[in-house]
C-alpha cells in the first residue's frame, strides 16, 4: 500500500477529469491497485497555483470557480501561475503534466519535465510535444535521476498503444505500423463519404465538440505527424523529428475520389505510418490512402482510432479504441501511475528475495 | 543476461515452431531480451523422450525423424514418452507445456503443471484445458512454490489478449467482453455469406488447413466456451466452469438468415461473451449474434480473431490478431517467458535499491 503525492501542471479538462477520478475511486484504488493519490500542488496559466503539502481535497478542488486566479480561493492558493515553483517545492512524488502542446518547441512542457526530473520527481504526461521532440533526452535524464517517465496518453488517449507494443508484444519484432490517429479527420472523411462537403463535415465535428475551432492541425495531418514520430521512435527505435515525416492531409480529397472508392467497396483513410527496412532505416509518412475493405483499418469509423502493428512472428495485430476524451485521457495518466507503482514495487517490496 | 533451461512437453507443431525460433533467434534474444533458451528435456507421446542436462542443439532436435520413438536417435533420448520423469528430472527452469487439450478433464496437462510446480519449475502453456478447468488451483500452487505460471497462448495464440486486459488496461474497470474467438467458425460463416453451403465452407476450411478433420468443437462453440471461461475468470474475476456457460454454435444458421442480415448491412458472427453486473455476478454465453455493421467485430473476417473489452473509464477497446498458427502460438510461449524473465529480474537485479 502506498500514497503518492501528485502535482498537477495544467488544470484543464484532462487534469480535472483525473481529479474527479481521484474523488470517485481513490478508496477503490487503494484496495485494487495498492495505492491512493494525494494532490499537493496545482498550477494553471489561467487559474493560478496552489501548494498544499498535506494535500487538498479533490472535491474542494473541483468546486473552485473556473475564472482567472480561481485557485486563490483555496488554502495555499495564489492567483498567479507558478508552475516551476509548484514542480520544485510541492512535495510531489509524481508531476502530472497536462498542459497545451506547442508543436514547434514543445515548451514550456519540456522545461517542466526537466525541472521535475532534476527535483527527483517522476513525470506522467499526455502531452505529445515533449515526447515527440525530446523523448531521448528526457528518458536519459529520468534514468540518471532514477525517476519514472511515462506518456501512454500522448497517443490515442488511454487506449494502451505504446504499452501494448513495447511490453505485451516484446520479442514479436515489430517492423512497422499504420494508424488512424486523429478522430476529427477520420470523422470528416467518413461524413464526406456520406455526401457532406468538407466544410459541412468540419462544422458538424465542431458542433459535436471534438474538432477544434481551428481544425488545421487535424485535417492537415500535423497532429498525426507528432504521433507517428512518437510511435516510430518509441517502437521502431528511430530518431525522427517531425520534419523527417512527409505529411499531407485530407484537403486534397474530392467527393469524386471518395465516391469512386466506395463504389469499389474501398475506403479513403488518413493514415500515419512508419516502416523499418532490413538495414534498420525507418521511413514515415502521413497520407490519405485508399484501403481495400479487407484492411483492418478500413472499417474504423467516426472518432475512433486504431493502429495496426506489423510483426515478424505474429503477423498483424490491431488495437482499436478511443483516441480522445477527457476521462479516457485521464485514464492514460492513471495507467502511467500504475506502471510507476509496479516499477517501484519491484524495487522496494520484493527486495533481494532470490 | 540469463540462460533459461526449458523442457518441452509435447513436441507437435507449436513446440517444434518454438525450437525453430530458438535456433533462429537465440543470439538476438540474448542481445535484445536479455536471455537465451537451452533445451534440456523433451517428451512426446509419439516421439518418445529426451533428457540432456547440458542442452540439446535446436538444429539437431529439428532433424529427428517424425516417427514413433524418433527422439531415441539423440544422446539422452529414449523411445518411450516419459513426461513426468522429464518434468521432474531434467534440470529445467521452465516447463513448456503444449500437449493436446482434453476439454473434459484437462488431463494429463493439469498433472504436468502440478508436477512442475512441485518440482520448483515455472510453467508456460498454450493449452486451454488446465487454464479453463484448474486455473485457480494452479495459480495458488505456483504462488506457494514461488514459481511462475503464464498462459497467454490459451486464447488467440500470441495476440496479447490476457496481458493487454490484465496489465495494460489495469484500473480501467473491465465490465465485460465480446469476442470472435474461433477462426474456423468465423471463416465458415463468412463463406456461407458468400453463398457456400455449410458443408462446402467446412470442406474449404479443412483444405486450407485450419479446420480439424472433426470440426465439431469449432462449429458447436465448445472451443470458444473454454476461452470464454478463461477470459471471464481471469479478467472479470469469475469462477466459472464450462457448464456454467450457455453454448450454441453456428449449426442453426441458415443461408436465409445470413442473406437477410447482409441485405440490411449486418453480419452474423459466433460471439463468445461475458458480462459482470453491478453485484459482481458474471454471466457468459456462446451464441451466434447479428451485429450492426458499426460493431467493431462485424468486419472481422476469415480466420482472424478479435475481442472487444468494455470498460468503465475507457469505453470499448478491441484487439484484433491471429487466433491460431504454429509460429504465432510459439510466440505466445516466448511472450510468457519474457514475462517470467521480467518478474525474475524485478526480484534479483534491482534488489533493494530504494
Amino acid at each position: 500500500m502506498a500514497v503518492y503525492n501528485v502535482s498537477l501542471i495544467g488544470f484543464g479538462g484532462v487534469n480535472r477529469a483525473l481529479v474527479s477520478l481521484i474523488r470517485n475511486y481513490n478508496d477503490e484504488w487503494m484496495k485494487k491497485l495498492g495505492f491512493r493519490l494525494n494532490i499537493v500542488g496545482v498550477s494553471d496559466l489561467h487559474l493560478g497555483s496552489l501548494i498544499s503539502p498535506n494535500g487538498v481535497d479533490a472535491e474542494e478542488l473541483l468546486k473552485i470557480k473556473m475564472e482567472k486566479g480561481g485557485l486563490a480561493s483555496l488554502d495555499g492558493g495564489c492567483p498567479d501561475p507558478r508552475s516551476m515553483e509548484v514542480i520544485r517545492q510541492a512535495p510531489a512524488d509524481i508531476i502530472v503534466e497536462a498542459t497545451f502542446t506547442d508543436p514547434k518547441t514543445a515548451e514550456p512542457a519540456i522545461s517542466y519535465c526537466r525541472t521535475a526530473f532534476e527535483a527527483g520527481r517522476s513525470v506522467v504526461t499526455t502531452n505529445k510535444g515533449p515526447v515527440a521532440l525530446a523523448a531521448r533526452e528526457l528518458i536519459k535524464l529520468a534514468q540518471q535521476k532514477n525517476v519514472g517517465f511515462e506518456y501512454e496518453g500522448a497517443v490515442m488517449s488511454g487506449t494502451p498503444v505504446i504499452r501494448l507494443a513495447k511490453k505485451s508484444m516484446a520479442g514479436a519484432d515489430i517492423t512497422g505500423f499504420q494508424g488512424i490517429l486523429n478522430g476529427t479527420s477520420n470523422y470528416v472523411v467518413g461524413r464526406m463519404e456520406m455526401g457532406l462537403s468538407f466544410n459541412e463535415a468540419v462544422a458538424e465535428a465542431q458542433e459535436k465538440g471534438f474538432a477544434e475551432a481551428n481544425p488545421a492541425a487535424d485535417v492537415e495531418g500535423l497532429d498525426i505527424r507528432l504521433k507517428v514520430v512518437i510511435l516510430a521512435n518509441e517502437i521502431l527505435g528511430a530518431n525522427l523529428k517531425p520534419d523527417d515525416v512527409s505529411c499531407s492531409g485530407i484537403l486534397g480529397l474530392t467527393p469524386a475520389d471518395l465516391e469512386d472508392a466506395v463504389s469499389h467497396g474501398e475506403r479513403w483513410k488518413l493514415i500515419g505510418s512508419a516502416e523499418k527496412d532490413e538495414d534498420g532505416f525507418v521511413s514515415a509518412q502521413v497520407k490519405a490512402s485508399r484501403l481495400p475493405s479487407s484492411h483492418p483499418l478500413a472499417s474504423i469509423s467516426g472518432a475512433t482510432n486504431a493502429v495496426t502493428f506489423s510483426t515478424e512472428l505474429l503477423g498483424d495485430v490491431t488495437v482499436t479504441g478511443p483516441g480522445a476524451g477527457r476521462i479516457e485521457t485521464a485514464y492514460a495518466l492513471l495507467s502511467d501511475i500504475i506502471t510507476l507503482h509496479h516499477d517501484r514495487c519491484s524495487f522496494t517490496e520484493k527486495g533481494d528475495a532470490e
